[in-house]
């Protein structure tokens, strides 16, 4: 009998593969598919591939400003594709090897819990095999989400699974359907290697998520409008037919339009629907029930990740991983505590976020002020070309101890960090203004950032 | 009688300005040259402006990876020190301007020190001014040091100022003399623009600072060397004959070499040789002798910058100045603390540093254990073909507490922030490791390099 039993490979199996192979503990790994998940094989890495793709292209008009005279280039998206596969598999192979040195068996299959120490592992031949932990982690991820009306059929209409797996060259004209992280991050990426983009979001802003400000959101919109992406908010695709190879797509709007592909980007669900014969209990949107330790109605049985209701992030599954091996052998249990989450966004602009915005600041009756400086004058990204953006802190009015911090512009997703733990130390803005930040650096926005509470504006308002 | 005379208009200068104005102080303000300083006019900025270009060339024969096909390019160091020119320009336009709204009167000419409250203003045209302030802070910066054999002469022998103000063109070939900061970070931007570098040091290894280990410098030296720069270590320059427009170059250990340039870049040295008539205390070296409050021994008279006996760095002048303004005018004193000042380097690679190293712990009698991890299996940094370098992280053996951080590679300017308030706020490995990091990021390298210490080895030892 295993120690624990870890039901899928992506970052939080992963993750709680690395803290039980460190506490000794003898563990089974049961994967149905790549190593690495959705996120390493068809989400959050290969995006940021593309996307360091999209940025360079978006990069070459200013490298003349450096004396980089280029000739001409073209754009061979499939290179781009080999280049990502070559990413990921490396990172795939070291992942294998790790298992592989540390001799801990991964049973390819479908896993299913049969017992509450049995996991069931259904072979691609059909052939089952039964094994037996002590305690069982459940992290199986999530898949996309579908639309009554628009049926993905892997060829015209994709999800960003069939984008990831599949798409080896990008159609000429496509149709987003989902103006969320996933829906930005690839018509960027789209647009930029030269597909004529439209993205419909049924809300009224791209982003439409509470961790978004509606003024970042309006300012991605702006970007998009300059780099041609056709946005069509508060609006939905109404109907599409598929003749002689193109699909004519009509909007909730009226507006006509006839593109190669629709790619449907409207969310995930959790990846339940057949995990067990034992009665884990799931909520009706079929997320599986954990207390604050990620324990399910079975003692010894945990779940993290995507297949749980906390925010669908890589990290977090990993976070929730993590948690679960130590709550399952150790003796000081832990909560889980969502409250420093970073959020990053990789699409027109690296978006970045941690804690609360205003708006969900004020829904809870706290009051605010807040720090914003933009990076027109950040002297590094100015050296990088790269001063569009701003940064937004939110202070509570009478301690002015930071609550949440929103980044758009270069290193965003870095630099959030800092401001996470910021806020878990209380720090206000005078003690943030003290801090000594490398100069040039792009973190020293936040010493700019927090002038005005800190010493004083510059000028009255 | 303004309230304060700042004399120097450098990044000290440039924050007491915003300090003060934010205070609303009357102020003045004494620069003989053009605003910004060294800092933005001849060092910190243009580096990091040339080094993004030269790290856009690095970056290059990668670009096909992404589907980014170049014909073909050719570089234009020309165009390149215009684009310098243009950004650095942009910056102290920003300067002026705001200096302008806020009608504050800048004396342009010579700054001395004639009276405790009195500054005589020497114009470029021989006329003199004096001006009144209650308080007085002196942030006039540093110059090239020279070495007793070699001497500039502004067209041969260059300091690294002449290379910012007037190298419009690069050398064919050129010799680098001192391999400290400075040095690397030019040599490096050479060698990408194309011109041969030689490097000379006359210590066992580049960047011979105690804030950078052994390994750091051995790391880069294998770079330079990968890059054909030639490093001659334990060297230094004997003697040089200029002949017929080229440099005749014989070093210590006998090598020959013919250059067109030799670079000195062997430090500075604080110009405070004719900055008062009054005794403001000077050390041995020059340097103005003030307490922990930034003030000189005269009690309405503070120091800042290179003129003081600190590290030579921008954003260490900017803190001593704000410190100063502070302690000047309000009731509650603070004390400088170099503890936790950031360090950051921008040559072949990034470096960054905070706190102390193994070997400066060793000598305080710190026993120390650390955590390590390379970039190579970080996501990001595979994803953007930047995964050289690594993250060491050093704590106190007993308490774990982190007590220092070098990191090489993509990014390492940046991430010693959030290490330098881990840092301040004593937080242990195992604090470190369960901190929730974006994924994918750089940052979460710092989560990686301390499984070790906070959960177990993955390899026995």
């Amino acid at each position: 009998m295993y120690d624990l039993i870890i039901v899928g490979m992506g970052p939080g199996g992963y993750e709680a593969t690395l803290t039980a192979l460190r506490m000794g503990l003898n563990i089974a790994i049961v994967e149905k598919d790549k190593l690495g998940g959705n996120c390493l094989n068809r989400a959050c890495i290969p995006t940021k591939y593309f996307r360091t793709g999209a940025h360079l292209i978006d990069k070459l008009p200013k490298v003349n400003e450096y004396g980089i005279l280029i000739d001409d280039y073209q754009l061979d998206y499939t290179k781009a594709w080999e280049g990502k596969e070559k990413a990921i598999g490396f990172l795939r192979r070291s992942l294998e090897q790790l298992l592989k040195a540390k001799k801990t068996p991964v049973y390819k299959g479908v896993g299913k819990v049969i017992d509450k120490n049995k996991v069931e592992v259904t072979k691609s031949d059909g052939t089952k095999e039964i094994i037996e932990g002590k305690y069982i982690l459940l992290g199986v991820g999530s898949v996309p989400t579908a639309i009554a009306n628009i049926v993905p059929d892997g060829e015209y209409v994709i999800t960003t699974e069939d984008y990831m797996d599949k798409l080896t060259t990008l159609p000429d004209e496509v149709l987003v359907v989902g103006g969320g992280v996933a829906g930005c991050e690839l018509s960027y990426i789209m647009n930029k290697y030269g597909t004529n983009v439209h993205i419909v979001e049924i809300m009224d802003r791209l982003l439409p998520s509470p961790i978004i400000s509606v003024d970042i959101s309006r300012y991605l919109q702006r970007r998009f409008k300059q780099l041609k992406i056709n946005t069509y908010l508060k609006t939905s695709l109404k109907e599409y037919e598929i003749k002689n190879g193109k699909i004519h797509a009509v909007l909730s709007d009226g507006t006509e339009l006839t593109v190669d592909k629709i790619l449907l980007s409207v969310g995930r669900k959790p990846n339940t629907q057949d995990l067990d014969t034992i009665g884990i209990e799931k909520d009706e949107k079929g997320f599986i029930k954990v207390n604050e330790y990620m324990q399910t109605n079975f003692e010894n049985i945990y779940a993290c990740g995507d297949i749980v209701n906390s925010p669908m992030l890589a990290h977090i599954a990993s976070y929730e991983a993590k948690l679960a091996v130590n709550n399952m052998f150790n003796e000081k249990k832990e909560k889980a505590d969502y409250s420093l989450t970073p959020w990053a966004i990789f699409t027109a602009y690296e978006i970045g976020h941690i804690g609360l915005t205003e708006e969900q600041a004020k829904s809870q009756g706290i009051e605010t002020v807040s720090g914003y400086y933009p990076f027109t004058y950040n002297e590094k990204a100015v050296d990088e070309h790269e001063s569009e953006g701003f940064i937004r802190l939110i202070f509570e009015k009478d301690s002015q101890k930071l609550i949440g911090a929103s980044i758009v512009g270069i290193g965003a997703s870095e630099m959030i960090h800092p401001l996470g733990i910021a806020i878990k130390e209380g720090y206000t803005a005078k003690q943030l203004h003290e801090f000594i930040y490398f100069h040039p650096s792009l973190t020293e926005i936040i010493g700019h950032a927090t002038y005005d509470l800190a010493i004083g504006p510059l000028f009255k308002r």
